[in-house]
């Protein structure tokens, strides 16, 4: 008889915080997807627009991680007015070698939210400056707090700034993660004075109009842009793009895609076939990274399965350690 | 809470047997294909060379139908070396409004062999002649025994033959078909003589050549190819398909990359962009069937995301009155 572990969002969220492990282990899952023979196949994408549903799928093989993981990552904007959240979603782990499922990994979109936070945590981590300090968030949702809570894992960070087109949204964030972190946070209602003085800018917002303009950067910062995950989401001006030095991707053929980049080719500012390196580049050193304090650098994150595959891996090897978990025959 | 219901291959086995009800299930899949706004993605696929492996992964929404499956079929195949099976596999059940999971079938492939046979007998009801008594089998793996059991359900069959390449698995599966079914069922080491007569052939195999010669046919045979689900898969000779009244796919842009009209195509016999008929199309009365008692018919089937939708939400329908199934709570 076949037999499963079944984990659910309350065991996730036990057994995988938002830490330097999970960290670590998304910096790993971009190291090889740039020096291992990754296996991951474009996304499978699902629209239901008389529900204003989609749903991604997102998969890769990683050689020598015992399990891969299959994601389900249903997202339905109109969930909140019946009183359910928009973005669900769980993860099967099945066995690399069999193919048998080894795992139900129930997290309601947990792990999603953990390793997504966490690249861009990687991506400061190899961009932005040894010494920054500040930070301005675009955003006040759940990935907007998680983000500060990775970066503060990274950087020494001191003072956050928080923008978001609700500034009601964005004082209750700034309160949040004042009170989570024990540093000095605040909401600006001004996108431009947010960035004034930040050293790392992320932006995690469903904008599908640029909320980030050229104008407004100054030397020596760091962006990572984290909303863009579709092709009509586009929070950084496509200027930016042209500026960047590095620009960097998570994966390369998907930013050309789906990502901030998508709208910098088609302004007609980069071409379609321009190279860039990606994030594992960078860590493992194929790529140079900053290549100046007064550079301004820009990570363009898409979101890829290799990090689901690794999150999800991490949550079972631990879940098993633990003993946490319901075995499940059938 | 969510909670979700968690059916198990007994389970499936249980409420969803091969019988007119799943057939009709997955006709009506086919004719919704043909006349309503279903989104049905590409099947995403990943490749485990290593390992020999093979995950693919379907999808789609129907609309008017409460739930869409995602199905994740591995193919392990050196599985059977260290006793387990090729192939496994689950399927999620997501509500069409919200994106909630519903449930989990974890039917390890059960699902995915009736809704195959199920579209076997769809294509030969709207194909072969309604006369058609004798049918020839190519294979005599689990589809090939559960093609001549769905044919028996929509022909009078009343005698049947087994060609494979391993005559001692043909002659296994000839006196169980024979004794399950009650008809008269041989197995032959020739396959020109197998089809000597038949009126139904159905190809199985996992060939990547031709095992089915255009040679061999005789006026008013319907053909139903079901082997072919991957480029290198190919069990008709490429000029059947071009000698065909009608050939038809179960989804054309499928089984122009995937299918039988694939090797049609690299083979120069059938233009690229040619337009065939789709099974749907011929339920649904948009497209002729068989023009005479004498045409020689073919139906390329390379499985589609309709059917699991279909079988998939069959069975929950089925669970759900009969109060079987473990509800979990995440």
């Amino acid at each position: 008889m076949p037999h499963m572990t079944i984990l659910t969002e309350t065991d996730l969220r036990k057994i995988v915080p938002l830490d330097r492990d999970a960290i670590a282990c998304v910096e790993s899952a971009f190291e090889a997807l740039a020096t291992k023979a990754v296996a991951m196949p474009p996304i499978l994408r699902l629209d239901i627009p008389e529900y204003r549903g989609e749903v991604d799928v997102k998969t890769a093989f990683i050689p020598g991680v015992e399990g891969f993981a299959i994601k389900i990552s249903p997202g339905f904007f109109d969930n909140p007015k019946i009183g359910l959240p928009s973005v669900n979603g769980m993860m099967v782990l099945l066995n690399s070698r069999t193919g048998l499922v080894e795992a139900l990994l129930l997290d309601n979109g947990y792990l999603t939210d953990v390793r997504t936070a966490a690249a861009g945590a990687v991506a400061a981590r190899h961009l932005a400056r040894s010494d920054a300090t500040v930070a301005a968030v675009f955003g006040a949702g759940v990935q907007a707090r998680l983000q500060l809570e990775a970066l503060a894992l990274v950087r020494p960070i001191r003072e956050a700034r928080i923008w978001a087109r609700d500034g009601e949204k964005a004082r209750e964030a700034a309160r949040s993660l004042q009170a989570r972190l024990g540093i000095d946070v605040t909401a600006e209602s001004d996108p431009a004075r947010a960035l004034h003085g930040a050293d790392i800018i992320v932006t995690t917002t469903p904008a599908s109009e640029p909320v980030l303009r050229a104008e407004w950067l100054e030397p020596g910062q760091h962006i990572t842009a984290m909303g863009s995950d579709a092709e009509h989401k586009n929070e950084i001006d496509p200027a930016i793009i042209a500026r960047a030095e590095p620009y960097i991707a998570d994966r390369l053929s998907q930013t050309r895609r789906l990502g901030e980049l998508h709208h910098a080719i088609a302004a007609g500012l980069i071409a379609p076939e321009a190279h860039f390196a990606e994030l594992g580049d960078i860590i493992s050193g194929r790529a140079a990274g900053r290549p100046s304090p007064q550079a301004i650098t820009l990570a363009d994150l898409t979101g890829t399965g290799v990090q689901d595959t690794a999150i999800a891996s991490l949550a079972c090897d631990r879940a098993k350690r633990a003993g946490i978990g319901t075995i499940f025959e059938s």
